[in-house]
């Protein structure tokens, strides 16, 4: 049996009873490490279950499905994802060659922050499409999710920015000359892509172009959904820029229509110059 | 502290160590029982945790909460939820009571419909908005939810749709009698949200509207998710008003334009008839 299992957001003791039950039960247990990180490492997941974990990277999940599936045709194999195993990412892929060599599956669910980002107050049935932010380089400044999100809120959406994570990144000279030496880790922060969204908003200013959000508009930072020290920063999006949220995992929030009560719970943790911002929309209760 | 733990989606195992051990150390455990159900009852989670539960319907919550907030400045008290606190349903106004005591609170996540969906194949961020079917009466046949299916379809997404829980009502002789007594719990199947969507389409095109899906649209329907016996199942809309699915709870999801790998996760819950649409769609590469 392939035990695809969901850690959950926080730290070694989110993962569920069944599933930590079903990794005591594996032979062997990958933990995914490229699409997201808990707040503790492998070696307090290692304490919490008592197991030795094998670390899975981009590499290994995408070319080394094999040596994962090895043998699961008769004992347990368990593959650890961070939040949920269908959350952010998907491993489609790890479950279809399951599915093709004839080995069964099952998944045991976790909170991700696609429904978790639910406690910074705003309901998530008003939630539009995803999207996902990257790190900029010199030559490749994608814009199309703010499209998205500017889709989203002409419809009174709010929309979830998830933000780009670069793990065992190589830098070009490296990759050229085929070395395996990697960069250090890098994980967007809130301030990153409000900054980002900002350069956009400023852009099509600029063009002349209608626009669908603004620096005034009001975003929520999240940052370590979860932990014990999340936090949850409600602000104008040119607040946020200057807003350090600590440590990784960060999201985004650009905020569609507000109901009122989703305003009350966002001034739980507004910044407090956003606040005369949420009492406006209060006032008008629209958007700005 | 108030604790808001969320119970994942299938039986009492599905809670996480961190929320258990919390349950555990609260002196007074509601058990949250309007907005969905778990496939085990209530004296199973009592079991399971070595506690009492108090059963919470929507009157307690509403207008009870005092009661639940009772004392909780100075003890712990735990308000379980099945999924996630924050999932399908929101208990921001229970949230708001306790900031607005002094209370503190503290939210333990978990599994919910709205991320738990992905195992069905189909692409978290290729999701647009949800929404919600609620059990049509004589009088009362909303279709506002067709328009946003349509909406996200035309955008390419895909639309989870919840499906309506009737626990606790009254006939409305009943009501104006003032009788407590209360009819037999009602959930929503595939088989009867897919014979309400038909009728919307059906009625569409007869008035001429150009139809944003129809019946040979490929959807999917979950029944029981992370349960042991949960059911996926994906078909056209015209086939799944006749699949059984079983007991509760049961969500839908209409596609919108498919991604081969979605096509072909799919392709491993299909109903055998439905394979021949989800083939059709592989050589299109586009939605029916």
């Amino acid at each position: 049996m392939l035990y695809l299992i969901g850690l959950g957001l926080g730290d070694a003791a989110d993962i569920t009873v069944k599933g930590l039950q079903a990794v005591k039960s594996c032979s062997r247990v990958y933990l995914e490490a490229y699409t997201s990180i808990l707040t503790v490492g492998k070696e307090a997941l290692e304490e919490f279950y008592g197991k030795p974990l094998i670390l899975a990277d981009r590499d290994l999940v995408e070319q080394g499905a094999d040596e994962i599936l090895k043998d699961a045709d008769v004992t347990d194999v368990a593959f650890l994802v961070v939040g949920d195993p269908f959350g952010a990412t998907t491993h489609s892929d790890l479950v279809l060659r399951a599915v093709n060599a004839g080995i069964p599956y099952k998944v045991i669910h976790n909170a991700s922050i696609m429904n978790a980002v639910g406690c910074c107050g705003l309901q998530l049935y008003n939630f539009g499409e995803t999207v996902s932010l990257v790190f900029w380089t010199d030559t490749w400044k994608p814009e199309s999710f703010y499209d998205k999100i500017c889709k989203n809120r002409s419809a009174g959406l709010h929309t979830l920015c998830l933000l780009d994570i670069k793990v065992k990144e190589q830098s070009v000279e490296n990759m050229m000359r085929g070395r395996k030496i990697y960069e250090p880790p890098r994980y967007m922060t809130v301030s990153q892509a409000a900054d980002q969204l900002i350069q956009i908003v400023q852009r099509r200013r600029e063009e002349g172009e209608e626009l669908g959000m603004t620096e005034d508009t009001v975003c929520v930072g999240v940052a370590r959904l979860g932990a014990d020290d999340q936090k949850i920063c409600a602000a104008t999006l040119r607040q946020l820029v200057s807003c350090d949220l600590g440590g990784p995992l960060h999201s985004l929030v650009i905020t569609g229509r507000l109901h009122p009560l989703e305003v009350d719970m966002l001034k739980v943790n507004a910044e407090p110059n956003a606040l005369e911002h949420l009492q406006m929309i209060d006032s008008s209760t629209y958007y700005s």
